[in-house]
């Protein structure tokens, strides 16, 4: 069984703590979560990030609200309002609040705080055995693949879907840590990920696992997959739309694109509550525009070991988008990893009836 | 006639005078070149940089080699093998060598310094009158390009290839202020360009031109172009092999696989002195692997305004891979702009003819 070398949700007392995945990698510092609005502010910042990871959280931020504001049901409508409206593209965060409202609704306001807990741990433990059971499913794919020749299992992963992602051991990373588990010699090809730079969490929990790893630039991706030293791409997703586009962290496609032309499989890793069925196709999935500042600016430590925030562009007379996602058409998927199985494109339908049931 | 703001290169007496590119877009600072050494570190370390204007300042170096060191062909020959081992993608700089070669060998030793001045203004100013040609003939493309509805023309670059990548107006920007001189509503996407940041440089000469411009981070270029809010691609080359597969800055490969996606047309933007007809294929194309240093810092300035470096990674247990460059297959290209016109890959063989002769 994987235990997270630092939990990324826990509960603690009436309040939630969290690690400030912003301070990553350089500091590992927990944060309090008293009160509904922290909860808001640490998912719209990015303090607590992944698909996975962001729909435990608005759980876990229901049972906060219950606990600290009022129970009744103006105080579940605005408390769900409030972890609704903090980010739009990961479908997981949808899920988790209607999932939480269909726990509270039904019971008296005196004990929703009780049955609000108890609804948050039960997804959280779940998300960690969805992560489990992806990576089993993976394993089989990462096996099948390994390299002639003696050299290593190459994965290529975008952004970050491992442990720090989820409440368990992962997405993207899962089936890494399962081919890990078991001594096959496998090495992580992590991107940057600009402009937030989750690449580098990747990097910091893959060094803290021991897992061999490789930093590139986002922009190298291609002619690592074009030259054959890529096994295989899997990164994770947001939101998997009911034909297969997968919206997922911007550059995805991009990888996508390189390793169809490449011949190189690409796998999403996804649980079941990742699949949106009420989206037809990629274009009706609502890519979040963040601020212009993320490409502007760039933390790190300075020469004397100290957090800094640099200023990399003149804002004065540059502007900038920022869509913090982007969309991969269902037809460049090798495959979905679900906790349920693998399976392709062409079985998403028979996968779908069953989530439905 | 296109002026550039502030010369990127110039001759001072007996030695080179250069804008130092690392310190753009935050300070303007010109460093003379006394030595060969000198100039040689230039190149390599990127002070200099650009495919044309590596080409312009190894002739410019051979120049201040004649002046500083010897002129017999022992001294020409170690001018030629310094300056040459500075970076392998660009065939500018080879094409630039061969040709003071071919000019400085049959010169009696004492008239090479005068010679070598000679010939490498003439490459510059060739370069400049090479670069207002591109303009002419990629302004055609970009009128046939502009949308109906009133909105700018978008055009996507990748690095810099502006004014600041040569002796003139440029090569893929060249099209770019030939519009806007005429009077056309144009608007760069600029792309931030990992892990060197040239992006930033496209950014502040577009700016210091007045031109519209939009900076993006790498992983966004998929989705503008999927959603098509691009009108076409115009990126520089290093080296065009003879079947028309193109070496350009890191991430390039990226953008032509989303443009083909998208049905944008993907433009490459080049002198005729960039194809090398000795090297076959893009397989044959040497890449550059920078340090990995470059991966894990960054420059800016911080909160007081000074220029800083940042660490981005934690380098203990984490390598990085840095290639400088990747190979776009020609099938990609929609064509190549040139000094002498615009041509697709079928036509490139009678192209490559002329070149010959």
């Amino acid at each position: 069984m994987f235990t997270q070398p630092i939990p990324t949700l826990r509960r603690d007392g009436g309040g939630l703590v969290i690690l400030d995945q912003t301070l990553l990698p350089w500091r590992v510092v927990e944060r309090q979560l008293a009160r509904l609005d922290d909860v808001a502010e640490a998912i719209f910042s990015m303090r607590v990030r992944g698909a996975p990871l962001i729909g435990c959280a608005a759980a876990f931020g229901m049972a906060v609200a219950m606990e600290a504001g009022t129970a009744d049901d103006a105080g579940l409508d605005h408390a769900l309002a409030v972890l609704g409206a903090t980010r739009p593209t990961a479908v997981n965060l949808a899920w988790a609040l209607n999932r939480m409202d269909a726990c509270l609704r039904p019971v008296p306001p005196h004990a929703r705080r009780t049955a609000a807990w108890a609804e948050a741990v039960a997804i959280f433990a779940e998300d960690a055995a969805m992560c489990t059971a992806i990576g089993v499913h993976g394993l089989g794919l990462l096996r099948a693949l390994r390299p002639r020749g003696g050299r290593a299992l190459r994965v290529m992963t975008h952004c970050n879907a491992g442990w720090l992602a989820t409440a368990g051991m992962g997405t993207a990373l899962a089936p890494v840590y399962a081919a890990c588990a078991e001594g096959l010699d496998v090495e992580v090809f992590v991107s940057e990920t600009r402009p937030r730079n989750q690449g580098l969490l990747t990097a910091w929990e893959l060094a803290a696992a021991g897992v061999k790893h490789v930093l590139i630039a986002d922009n190298a991706a291609g002619l690592l997959l074009m030259r054959g030293e890529v096994d295989a791409v899997i990164v994770g997703a947001d939101r998997i739309a009911a034909n297969g586009d997968t919206a997922n962290k911007v550059g995805t496609y991009l990888k996508a694109l390189a390793a169809r032309a490449a011949n190189v499989p690409f796998y999403i890793a996804a649980p079941a509550s990742t699949f949106d069925l009420e989206t037809a196709c990629g274009e009706a999935i609502p890519v979040e525009e963040r601020a212009a500042e993320e490409v502007f600016f760039v933390d790190g430590l300075d020469g004397e070991g100290c957090p800094r925030r640099l200023k990399l562009a003149p804002v004065v007379d540059t502007r900038a988008v920022n869509p913090a996602f982007d969309v991969t058409p269902a037809a460049l998927v090798s495959g979905f990893i679900t906790e349920r199985g693998v399976f392709g494109v062409k079985e998403l339908d028979g996968f779908l009836r069953g989530v439905r049931v």
